[in-house]
């Protein structure tokens, strides 16, 4: 049990390290090559360097102040254009969304970098000041922001396999 | 790019290979290394092995014709008792199992088995009738289906990586 899954753990403290083009284009294509429901791949990626732009998310977004010294943001957003236009598979882009923040965060634990998942939809009172931020345009909705640096300090996954989630068949044959 | 997010694929087609105990026990713990919306892990698996059972998911699933031939379908739930219990972060559930759904699926291709997502939430009329194949109380809600098998035939991922779905600090700079 050593790959990227189980080193994977939220990391919210980095050092000053730069993060390279190269580590963010490879974090993007793994955020891509993620499922979505009928292949819609229905998602854009802001990709947040810029201090003055991290610096203006953590004042729109309540629990980032891991922001303060992280190098990277990436702004996971759905494209409602990309989505399936028919019901009921135009509901599914947040799992796709999801998914594909989870393969970034996973990526990240790949290359020895540390990352936390901040939720972002549903909440509209959340999502309205950060596309102003980012400028974004009304089709496109931020979905989660992964802030990302080279982890500060031990890092270490927490065990949390729990065999009593588990269910054979049905819910009562245990 | 030879990790597991890269071989990951959609498969559908099985052989008649059986999967280990423990493979489903790797499985599991894939999935419960996945983050949660105030680390609250608030899901369930139903472990499906039972030919009959997996015939009745077929009856209540319109997308599920792979599962014919599935030696296995993992059922992801979210227990509504374990969410979070407070505003806004009871809303994070669907992000939560979704994360680790999309943990099965790499863990099971770095096992050298094959799945494929089938979306469940957010269709009442699609979990009402699971749940009752599951026999599942009222305060476990069925999320996603995954089936897994041993690939029968090639298994080629799909290069997905698009460059102008990146924007850099804003929207508009690209």
């Amino acid at each position: 049990m050593e790959n990227m899954i189980f080193k994977r753990t939220s990391v919210r403290n980095y050092t000053s390290e730069k993060i390279t083009n190269e580590e963010i284009e490879l974090l993007m294509k793994a955020a891509m090559a993620a499922p979505s429901g009928c292949n819609a791949q229905p998602w854009e990626f802001i990709v947040v360097q810029k201090r003055e732009i991290l610096d203006k998310i953590m004042q729109v977004h309540p629990f980032s102040t891991m922001l303060k010294e992280a190098p990277l943001a990436i702004v996971v957003c759905s494209n409602n254009d990309k989505r399936p236009q028919f019901v009921p598979h135009v509901q599914l882009w947040p799992q796709d969304c999801s998914a594909a923040t989870e393969n970034i965060l996973l990526q990240a634990a790949e290359m020895g970098l540390g990352g936390v998942w901040l939720g972002v939809h549903p909440r509209y009172e959340l999502q309205k000041p950060l596309s102003e931020v980012l400028n974004l345009p009304n089709n496109i909705i931020p979905f989660s922001i992964i802030s990302i640096g080279h982890p500060k300090g031990d890092v270490k996954p927490k065990d949390k396999f729990d065999k009593t989630k588990i269910h054979y068949d049905t819910w009562e044959e245990k």
